[in-house]
C-alpha cells in the first residue's frame, strides 16, 4: 500500500473532520514554534540577508493549522527584519502535501489571510511580498528545483512512511498477527522491517532536501517519536496497540474478518534520535543544530469544559475522533467505510478505560538541521 | 463586484461542468500552440540557456485543458533542448487561478501526468525535473517573486475584467437598460467605462509581470478580442445580445425583475489590438513580438457526430452549455440559481435561431510580448 494513494486527512468542516480535531497536531505546531523561531532568525542572518526566500512546509494538511504555521514563520521574519532594521525579503510560501490533500480549503482562506497579514504587518507583507502556492506530492521525493529554498518546516507528517514496510505489504504471510503496528509481541523481523523502510525513506527525504535548499538553510522537523532505544515502548505504540484491539472486539464478533487485520499494517514509524541521526550522517550534507522532545497529551491538552463542544466530550471521544480524523481515509480503503462508526465507539471505550489507570502520552521530537555549504 | 469573489468554471465532471463543456477554449489553444512554442524557443535561446525556467499558465481553470496547456509548453521546452543538443532546463511550473478555482481537481491529475511525462520524455522530464505547483489569487496583482518567470502563458482569462466597470457597479443609474454588456443601444458612457476598466486592469497586469518576469522572457497571451475599433460590433458582443433577449423574455413573462437585469453587467472586454498596444506602449516595459487573429465558431467548432454525446446536441445547445459552464457562477450570484436552467433553454433557442441565418463568430487575438532588459 503506498501512502500517497490513501493517506489524507479527513476533509470538509464536519463533526469527523480534520479541521475539527487536529488537537493534537496543534499543540504539536506550538512546542515547535521556539524552534521555528530561532531557526528563521539564524537562517536569515546565514545568509548575508537574501533579497527573496523560499520557504516550505512539508505535509501542511489542510484547516486552520495549515495557514497557522505559515503566519508564525512570516511572524518571525518580519521581527528578525524589524529587530535588525532591514527590509523584510520577499518571501514565496510552498504548501506541500500529498495529491488528494484539500487544498481547495486552504486557498478559500488565502483571501483573508493575506488581508490579515496586510493589516498587521504593513504593505510589505501584503500581496506585493508573500506569495503562497502549493506544491502537490510526496516529500520523499523531489519537489523543488535546485536551491530554491531556505527554510523548511514540517510537522506531524515525517513518521508516515511512503509505504507500508517492504515484506509486511499486501500481508502475504501475515507476520503480525492481531496486529497493526509494532507491538510487544510482534516479532523482530516486524521491527526490522519498519526500522529499514523508515531509514530508506528518511534517506530520500534528506537526499531530495539537500538538493533543494540553499547552504545555511535550516530544516525544523517536527514528529512523533521516542525516547527510547526500544521502538516496542507505550509512548510510541500503544495507540495503534488499542486500535487493534478495538479491531480484534469486532474480529471477536463476527464484524470483521481476522485475516483482515493480520494483513493490516500502518505506514507510520515513530523514530528515535539516533536513529535519525544516523540516516543524517550518513547522507552528510546536514549537520543537527538543536533538538528537543517533549510530552504530549493523546488528546492535545484540551480541558474538559461544559462550554466548548470538545470540551463536552469524554478525553476517550476526543482521542478516538482525534485519530479518526487522520486514520480513517487509510482504514477505510482497507476495512470498508461500514464498519467506521463502530470502531472508533469501541476505541474510545478502549482508550477511555486505558487513560483512567494510565496517562501515556506521546513524544514529539522536534530537530533543528543545517545545510552545509 | 468583484470578479474574484464571483467567477468561476462550473466544477465536477457533469453536464454543465466547464471540464465537459470547454471546447472553445480548447480550441483557441490549439490556435494559440504555434506562437507558445516559438515564443518557448526564442526564451530558451535569449536567456544563455537557464538551469532553471520558471513558467506561469495564468487562468489555467480546471479540467482538462489546464494540464493540456502544460503539456504543450514541456514539449516545446524539450524539442528545443534536443534540436541544440542541450539538457533541459529545470523548470517550475506555476498554475494560477482564481482562489475559488478548482485546484483539487487538477491535482487528482498530476500523478497520471507525471508518469506520461516521464514515459514520453525520458527520466530528465520526471518529477525530478518538472515541479508544478498552483498559485491562487488575481492576475491584476502580483502573484511571483520578482525576476522568477522567464515564460508566461494566458489563455481565455485577460477578456475578465477585475470588476463590474467601475460607474456602473451596483447598477445605481442602471445606464445599461436591458443589456447585460456593451451593446448597439448602449450609451457612450457605458462604453468609455468598459474601456476605462480594461485600460486601468491591463496596466496593473503588464506592470506586475514586468516586475516578475526576467529580461528577454516572452509572455503569450490569447483572449477574446475584436478586429474593429467599434466595440459594438457583433462579433466582440453579440454572445452578450443574445443572453440579454434571454433574461429579458423572462422579464416580460415576470420570471426576473427587469431592475435585475438593468443593474447586471459582465466583468468582461474584448479589446482590439489597438488598445492593448496603447497600455503596452505606455507601461514600457514589453514590447510586441508578433500577434494574430483567429475566428473561432461559438461552439468551438464541433462537428454535428451523433456519436458523440456533445456532437448530438444542436449548435445552440452546444453553445449555451460552453458559455453556461463559464458563466453560471457570476449569474447565479446575481440572480439566483432557480432561474438558470430555464434561462439557458432560451439561450440555447436563441443562439440556434441566431446562428441559422448569421454565423457570427469569435475573434480570438494571440499576442507575444517580450520582457526588455
Amino acid at each position: 500500500m503506498e501512502t500517497v494513494e490513501v493517506l489524507h486527512m479527513n476533509k470538509g468542516s464536519g463533526e469527523t473532520s480534520y479541521a475539527m480535531n487536529s488537537a493534537v497536531q496543534n499543540k504539536i505546531i506550538s512546542v515547535t514554534e521556539p524552534a521555528t523561531k530561532k531557526a528563521i532568525a539564524q537562517t536569515l542572518c546565514s545568509n548575508n540577508w537574501p533579497l527573496s526566500m523560499g520557504i516550505a512546509d512539508l505535509g501542511c494538511s489542510s484547516g486552520p493549522n495549515a495557514l497557522r504555521v505559515i503566519s508564525e514563520i512570516l511572524e518571525a521574519v518580519y521581527t528578525t527584519s524589524r529587530r535588525l532594521d532591514r527590509s523584510a525579503p520577499e518571501i514565496a510560501v510552498y504548501l506541500n502535501d500529498l495529491f488528494t490533500n484539500d487544498f481547495n480549503n486552504i486557498f478559500g482562506s488565502l483571501p483573508s489571510f493575506y488581508k490579515k497579514q496586510k493589516q498587521e504587518k504593513g504593505s510589505e507583507f501584503g500581496f506585493g511580498s508573500c506569495f503562497v502556492s502549493a506544491v502537490p506530492g510526496s516529500f520523499y521525493g523531489r519537489l523543488f528545483p535546485s536551491k530554491s529554498l531556505h527554510f523548511v518546516h514540517s510537522s506531524s507528517s515525517l513518521h508516515w512512511l511512503s509505504q507500508v514496510p517492504a515484506g509486511l505489504e499486501n500481508g502475504r504471510s501475515a507476520l503480525n498477527k492481531g496486529k497493526i503496528y509494532i507491538s510487544k509481541t510482534s516479532p523482530q523481523c516486524v521491527l526490522d522491517a519498519y526500522l529499514m523502510q523508515f531509514k530508506n525513506d528518511f534517506s530520500h527525504f534528506l537526499a531530495s532536501r539537500s538538493k533543494e535548499m540553499v547552504s545555511g538553510g535550516r530544516m525544523v522537523l517536527s514528529l512523533m517519536g521516542r525516547e527510547s532505544m526500544d521502538p516496542t515502548v507505550a509512548h510510541s505504540c500503544y495507540q495503534w496497540e488499542l486500535l487493534a484491539q478495538a479491531l480484534m472486539s469486532m474480529v471477536s464478533e463476527g464484524l470483521v474478518e481476522e485475516e483482515k487485520v493480520d494483513s493490516f499494517d500502518a505506514p507510520y514509524y515513530a523514530p528515535c534520535l539516533e536513529e535519525m541521526k544516523l540516516e543524517i550522517e550518513k547522507e552528510g550534507s546536514f549537520v543537527v543544530d538543536c533538538h528537543e522532545a517533549y510530552e504530549i497529551d493523546w488528546d492535545g491538552g484540551i480541558m474538559e469544559s461544559p462550554s466548548d463542544s470538545l470540551g463536552m466530550l469524554s478525553s476517550g471521544e476526543r482521542v478516538a475522533r482525534t485519530i479518526r480524523a487522520v486514520v480513517e481515509s487509510m482504514l477505510e480503503s482497507h476495512f470498508g467505510s461500514h464498519i467506521m462508526d463502530d470502531l472508533f465507539r469501541r476505541y474510545s471505550k478502549l482508550v477511555e478505560d486505558h487513560l483512567s489507570t494510565t496517562r501515556t502520552k506521546y513524544i514529539n521530537l522536534v530537530i533543528t538541521l543545517v545545510r552545509l555549504s
